[in-house]
């Protein structure tokens, strides 16, 4: 989107699982769309391996540029697990054993079930406030504009839900989508072009499919003024008709 | 994994639409598992809107770290798909029309259909070779160590294959799956964190899963020292019995 209100935001998603191939990521499509829905816009994602100096280099990159940063994975009790750790280098504060947290682990494992594995759960960079969600008893945390949620999905949308009404939200974007068979968008391409340069403040994108054997296109037209995003779905929807084809327009993606 | 032997690169995810939610990126799992299997680390992954300077930034941060980069998005014939012309600044050459890809879309869609749009599709940077495969007319194209793909699943896993040859390979990973329900993984992350030290060239991660409500856990041992790994795995099955739990064993994810 294209607005000087709109708060931005970055996903740092840390895994190796994810960068092997043994895991698809889950989370990067949900944290889209909720930011999406919050006026907020995710405007890069990376995704890091499982080694300190990685993150901290990622984290102090994103956390400069962007208004908040969302990272994914790697809190818990293993020794892979060194995302908090990373931050509390990345803002230059050591790590602390948060006392609430403690507690929390204490009412879920029992006091007598405390390992230091468990322990390790309540780390968390001076300065940090817990995020705790009903997903699990080992909280997440917020420092500054970071925020640090768990890799498993559940547990992510969780922590993520947990802190929304904390996050600054920007103005609403208004989707509509038109949609068509057998057009390739090479038939209307240069008049989406001249139509897109028209509407500088509307995202217009163009995305084709290809599903046995038939091909399908959707354009998806975002913006602030409903109105504007309106006028030119109706517009994309005349090049289509031009072409013989009959579109088909609706709300949202 | 931990070899100076090993080949590395990045993926570049170019795309409004993934960073907007409305597309759950497919691409990163199945390049991951293919460098994977080519004993090449996916050491990262950014996505970026389809913006040029984004793009440029981002090509020539990658570019510059990894053996490969390989992107994804923004090729084709409208407005939004400005990766080729991206990819010519950040190398600081004119992007080119290459007379083989004229020669395919015209076979493709007949040289009376071909309009401006259509032309734009074999615009690439000065120097780069094509990508072709049999999934598209439309080419991808390869400039030094960036290797530029279609957005589209189908698409990008038949140029990936194309250019797999290509790719210089690293040695092979082993991998073994220790897999077992009900066991929280805070019950052996000590004694994981004891040996995973004791074993610097092997990679354990440790993922826990919650599903209907019941716990399960997965501990990956990855490594290019086969009898290395299976002694680990052996090991880390060791204790999970310790805990009375009976734990599964088996070759890869």
């Amino acid at each position: 989107m294209s607005s000087s209100t709109r708060p931005t935001a970055a996903a740092l998603i840390i895994g190796n699982e994810i960068l092997s191939g043994r895991t698809a990521d889950e989370n990067i499509v949900v944290i889209a769309r909720k930011l999406s829905e919050m006026g907020i816009d995710l405007s890069e994602v990376r995704v890091v391996p499982d080694v300190e100096a990685r993150i901290v280099e990622a984290l102090n990159a994103l956390r400069r540029t962007y208004t908040y940063v969302l990272t994914t994975g790697g809190i818990g009790p293993t020794h892979d697990d060194i995302t908090m750790a990373a931050t509390a280098k990345a803002f230059g504060v050591p790590l602390v054993e948060d006392p609430q947290a403690i507690s929390a682990l204490e009412a879920y494992f029992t006091p007598a079930a405390m390992n230091p594995a468990r322990r390790r759960m309540a780390l968390v960079p001076q300065g940090a406030r817990l995020v705790e969600c009903a997903a699990t008893a080992a909280p997440g945390a917020c420092i500054e504009n970071v925020f640090i949620f768990a890799g498993v999905p559940e547990i992510m949308e969780s922590m993520l839900d947990a802190i929304a009404d904390a996050l600054a939200r920007g103005p609403q974007t208004y989707v509509h989508t038109v949609s068509c068979s057998g057009l390739p968008e090479s038939m209307i391409a240069d008049e989406l072009t001249a139509l897109a340069s028209r509407v500088p403040m509307i995202d217009i994108g163009s995305y084709p499919t290809f599903e046995a054997g038939k091909i399908g296109l959707s354009l998806v037209v975002r913006g602030e003024d409903a109105v504007k995003v309106k006028e030119a779905a109706e517009a994309i929807s005349e090049l289509i008709r031009a072409q013989g084809v009959e579109p088909e327009i609706r709300e949202g993606y």
